[in-house]
């Protein structure tokens, strides 16, 4: 097992009718300005924005506003957000969506925390000094961004996503009503659940040596998404499956399960958002899409791992070879990807990347990678664009 | 399910050598002077303390020091680290030790920060408004107090053991070396075992509405806890042993838990505490003792859970019906007790009461509690009696 560090300082209030909260929660932050920033019009045709608005209003809070983030969230509305939030002397964001939302957020706080081109945080050319301290309102269980220190950002001058990752970006609290999500499209909220599971996932297929206890969370949290999914597929206005799988995503992505791990693997991620970077697919379904490709090129490299998930998460009887009981586990995931109507592969993504496509998604990948990624098995850009062909 | 809150801001640092960190860790807190707080003089003797103060020293931190801190810390002993704090302009606490010294440290803190008697927050009259910042460098993997906003204080007046709990007393950084727990004595190592298992008993055992991913993150710890006090038993110096066992500590009582449920039974504890306050017993030995008898009190009123208690935790066959099966997980757990030498009684504790001593266990108990405890049952102060009376 290796050193690790844990630090989740976002303070969670979870539950119905939690929102009600968020004036007095922004209050004890002690700032002069609030930008309200959120995506879609969803949230005002729910209202919520309206419930946000009047909660600070009622503690005398002055806010300036900020819509138009879209999954894949665009630097070009991060560019505009700084420039607005600089004008406007605001020094509190609040995040009032899901993880598009969240990240376009945070990228906002990071450029007006530091000087310069914010972009450069996101290509690796420099660390953050700061954050604009950030509030979460969720309203999508998917990312994890509400207590994570990562988001992503697309630079549509190349279509180009790319993650950063800083404490500082961790958000100061994050109110989580289920109840937000019951609206949430089936193929929404189906997306929100692959990504919770490939949150744990990345960090679960490692090269060994992770604790046992991680791995009995992760586990847990991975049996418990698989349950409520299938739950949401009939049930989508239950409750308590809307909180399972909320709560899930926080704990899938806050580090709770990487805790001694190497850093997990990462790869399915890094071969989406290439994917993401240049057809504008939903981030969860495209995790779908190219799991089982890039699972069948690796289990052979980490085999007592996926025959531990196999038997741990999937419910795979432990009869029969470590390596069958491994491709049963990766075929019951496929299956369970399919039952909430998850694609299995491109195609069913609906994209066909033509041959000059995939060898481009894989280079672009391997740059944004630095020549190699993964810790299952290790990929280069050979072993990339065979994962992409293969998910064809 | 409940609404909950969930805040853990404590930085942990966890691994092989991490003491190192120390310095560097403390001049990120700001701070002018620090009161380094421990207990024995084991960390004298192990030379942590001197490894401490020459991490201090190669960042200019300037300190002073104050040990003595027992097991159940003592009331006069925090009021002798107020008075010096006060004195010597301390800002920042340091505790190095186990469960003794960091509660010890949070109730300086705590009486520091607020003016009047510090006992008045143990003693319920009224809340703190602050704390003085404290770091960690833990040495016994048991109360989980370096993550949780829980500190529990002997007053030698009357021998009453109290616990006051604030947010503000959460550390800001846990330096978390499991090598530094391989010297203990077998007998302490298994009563931090025990009350690492019975902070996510408590939480378990409730009247009903957990969250299913909560439970599977409580069992999963628990059953991690069990095996690893096993190997401990044979292998006292097994670093991933220590290690699995030191991190289920921090996340049994930081919260996580408890997510959703009603805040737990904790019934146990408030009848340990009194066992504590008068006998002054190791209190993972204490709480050993009299669990077996309150379970067997209680389980008919929380059946079903400990039915699941017994089947995902203890490994016991589905078959039989409700009561067989929660019964033979009862008679396990305590087999469990046993095998790694805690007392199951109080007999084997070492204490055997009068007959007008249980009767005042009871009424102290019923008076801290404020007449009513549980929630897998009500106890009342008869109930209280009952149970002591029955860990005879």
């Amino acid at each position: 097992m290796y050193n690790f560090n844990y630090y989740t300082p976002t303070k969670v209030v979870f539950g119905k009718g939690t929102q009600a909260q968020v004036g007095a929660l922004v209050k004890t932050q002690n700032c002069r300005k609030v930008l309200i920033h959120y995506g879609s019009g969803s949230v005002k045709r729910t209202g919520l924005l309206d419930q946000v608005k009047a909660s600070l209003d009622q503690e005398q809070i002055s806010y300036v506003e900020l819509g138009g983030a879209v999954p894949n969230p665009r630097l070009s509305l991060v560019y505009k957000g700084i420039e607005l939030a600089k004008k406007e002397g605001v020094d509190f964001i609040l995040a009032v969506g899901g993880g598009s939302a969240i990240d376009s957020a945070k990228a906002i706080g990071y450029g007006v925390a530091n000087e310069g081109d914010v972009w450069e945080f996101y290509d690796r050319k420099r660390q953050a000094e700061g954050c604009l301290p950030i509030g979460v309102v969720l309203t999508l269980a998917a990312t994890g961004s509400e207590m994570s220190n990562s988001s992503v950002i697309t630079n549509e001058d190349g279509w180009i996503k790319r993650g950063y990752s800083s404490d500082y970006g961790r958000p100061r609290f994050a109110i989580m009503n289920p109840e937000l999500t019951m609206t949430l499209p089936d193929y929404q909220t189906a997306c929100g659940c692959t990504d919770i599971l490939m949150h744990t996932m990345e960090r679960y297929f490692t090269s060994g040596g992770n604790m046992e206890i991680t791995d009995s969370i992760a586990e847990g949290l991975m049996r418990t998404v698989i349950v409520n999914a299938k739950i949401l597929k009939e049930d989508p206005k239950n409750y308590d499956a809307r909180a399972e799988v909320m709560w899930a995503g926080s704990l899938s992505h806050n580090g709770l399960t990487g805790c001694g791990t190497d850093g997990g693997d990462f790869a399915s991620h890094a071969l989406e958002h290439e994917i993401g970077g240049l057809y504008d697919v939903a981030h969860g379904a495209g995790l779908a899409a190219i799991w089982g490709s890039w699972a069948r090129y690796v289990y052979m490299d980490c085999l007592p791992r996926f025959r531990k998930f196999a038997v741990n998460v999937m419910g795979i009887s432990e009869e029969g070879s470590d390596e069958e009981v491994a491709l049963k586990g990766i075929e019951a995931m496929e299956a369970f990807y399919r039952e909430i109507h998850m694609p299995t592969s491109l195609k069913e993504l609906g994209i066909e990347p033509t041959e000059d496509e995939l060898r481009l998604l894989a280079h672009k990948c391997s740059i944004a990678c630095k020549g190699i990624k993964g810790s299952a098995r290790i990929l280069h850009e050979e072993d990339m664009y065979q994962i992409y062909r293969c998910s064809l």
